[in-house]
């Protein structure tokens, strides 16, 4: 349907998943990826080794929102499973480390952005991704970026305010707790003396961000293919950095129906206003048997670890309801 | 000219250095990759960061002979350059860290054969490298494997040893210290206890070889596309690996001319004991200008960071003169 999606879906792309950790996240409220802010230390690499080895290593079980909803990655590993896609994993700032094959940037997890610059490697961080996607995507063709990392949307609406977007943000609770979100957002600002819209895009990473935000943007500048990338809010947040690096040639966003219908939040419009397009898979889970996936149609979760952007490009190439099926039977296999 | 070197230049591949260091290599004597045994462990940091970045960053100038002959690094870099083809490096087990982003399995470097246990992470390794293989050929198509290790002669022949080949190995120096490297290797055999053809393959590499050719074993076995493992004496070590893993379909040894004419070792012996194809790059260095690159006629350095296999590949695609003169403009620009 689509020119951008079409050369995505023939071409055979590489999934590269950007995985880190900050002291954001771990502020009580504003998670929902891991059952408590301590254990959002292992989403990350569980997300990571269910995709690799199709089941999590680091913790047992697969990572879970308080409520018990699991990871969204049971989505992305059913569409890797669909389109026969490789996925490679990228530590931009872990605290734990997974138990399989990563490529490691050189950076650290990120601190609490309201204390002062809680991402000192992030141009490091940046320059070491440029370096990796410019040669991934020599012999792998498109990548298809995804992100885990916990408190991620509030550190993607830390870089979007300091680039001057006053976009609200979506969440992984049901609840969407943006005054908090806000609250630690301006204190960030405060700490770091930057002027909402006059920040230089990574030091807005720097001072607001997270590790994955800058190794994000470091695999999109670095990619001499096309790029989609993967999430709701926190690749907004990418999008945003490239649009002020003039490198948002050949990127779009890709993500899920949860993220578009969110009333909390305003993708579409932010994707308009940042001047990427975005593109969102039709997956609908209001018709399974399954309770665990039929509450992502309440809104919890909504999306992460690539999930909206790898459905979309499966369903691009399968069909929806191969890809509903194909994550029912993930689901299953992981619940035995 | 080849079905299987067709595929390889038609499917844009993936080049995968595996680097790592032992204390085998600190052996006086046993290797020429560094000016003197101590610099060893910036050899493979800085092959990888010339392959990547088009200059060293953990040394001045470029690894180098205790003569002061360049790392056959410099061909690699002119293949890929002709090739637009894109470098992942993997750090199997090193000392020093690249700067540079990197894959980490899990490893550490190794020790000296001549004492018990040398590579206690080679099934770790293994397993990591083959889950990375794996991921990397679905969207990569084939995989080209190459090394960076100073001393990988010796434990190379002390995995053939173990596993019952009766084979001279090759040298980066001018003149092959066989014996030295035999007496090791026999020192070696008695510490581990083991009976030389009936080792199991992954024990063998655990007790008489290195890092290196456990990462790259992995990465062949994982892989679901054509693999060229880019070497000489020492992917012969890893294709006797694959042979006892009953995983050499779909596998062949590309190396230089150099390799095959060495008196003091026979690969194509080898390799045809050990059932696995060999080609080699008709590359010649005997009309340059650059006396750096002339001496290779010489016998001295020969092979390595995968020179052999991606010359052949570039060979295939553009002919042998275009490497020629793409490896002397490369080196041209390091000394500048």
């Amino acid at each position: 349907m689509n020119a951008f999606l079409d050369t995505l879906t023939d071409q055979d792309p590489l999934f590269v998943l950007a995985m880190g950790n900050t002291e954001t996240g771990k502020i009580p409220g504003i998670s929902a990826a891991g059952a408590n802010p301590e254990l959002t230390d292992y989403t990350p690499p569980a997300d990571g080794e269910l995709l690799l080895h199709g089941k999590c290593r680091s913790i047992d079980g697969v990572p879970i929102t308080p409520d018990g909803i699991p990871t969204p990655a049971v989505i992305s590993r059913a569409a890797l499973n669909l389109l026969g896609t490789g996925t490679l994993l990228v530590d931009a700032g872990l605290n734990v480390t997974p138990e399989a094959p990563r490529v490691t940037l050189g950076g650290k997890a990120g601190g609490d952005i309201r204390e002062a610059t809680p991402v000192p490697y992030a141009e490091e961080t940046y320059e070491n991704a440029r370096t990796l996607g410019k040669h991934l995507s020599r012999s792998s063709r498109p990548l298809v970026i995804g992100e885990s990392i916990a408190g991620g949307t509030t550190t993607a609406l830390g870089v979007l305010t300091a680039l001057g977007y006053d976009a609200p943000v979506s969440s992984s609770l049901p609840e969407n707790p943006l005054d908090l979100k806000r609250e630690v957002v301006t204190a960030g600002l405060e700490t770091s003396g930057m002027e909402p819209g006059e920040a230089d895009p990574l030091e807005a990473v720097k001072e607001m961000g997270d590790p994955v935000i800058a190794a994000a943007a470091g695999l999109a500048t670095g990619s001499e293919t096309p790029v989609l990338l993967a999430g709701g809010t926190q690749m907004a947040a990418v999008a945003a950095v490239l649009a002020r690096l003039d490198a948002l040639d050949d990127v779009a966003i890709g993500t899920t129906r949860w993220i578009l219908n969110d009333s909390s939040s305003d993708i579409e419009g932010l994707a308009a206003e940042i001047g990427v397009d975005l593109h969102a898979t039709t997956l609908s889970f209001a018709d399974t048997d399954i309770d665990g996936l039929r509450v992502y149609e309440q809104g919890v979760v909504k999306e992460g670890v690539g999930a909206g952007g790898l459905a979309l490009v499966a369903e691009e190439s399968v069909g929806r309801d191969a890809v509903q099926k194909e994550t029912e039977r993930v689901y299953r296999d992981l619940k035995e």
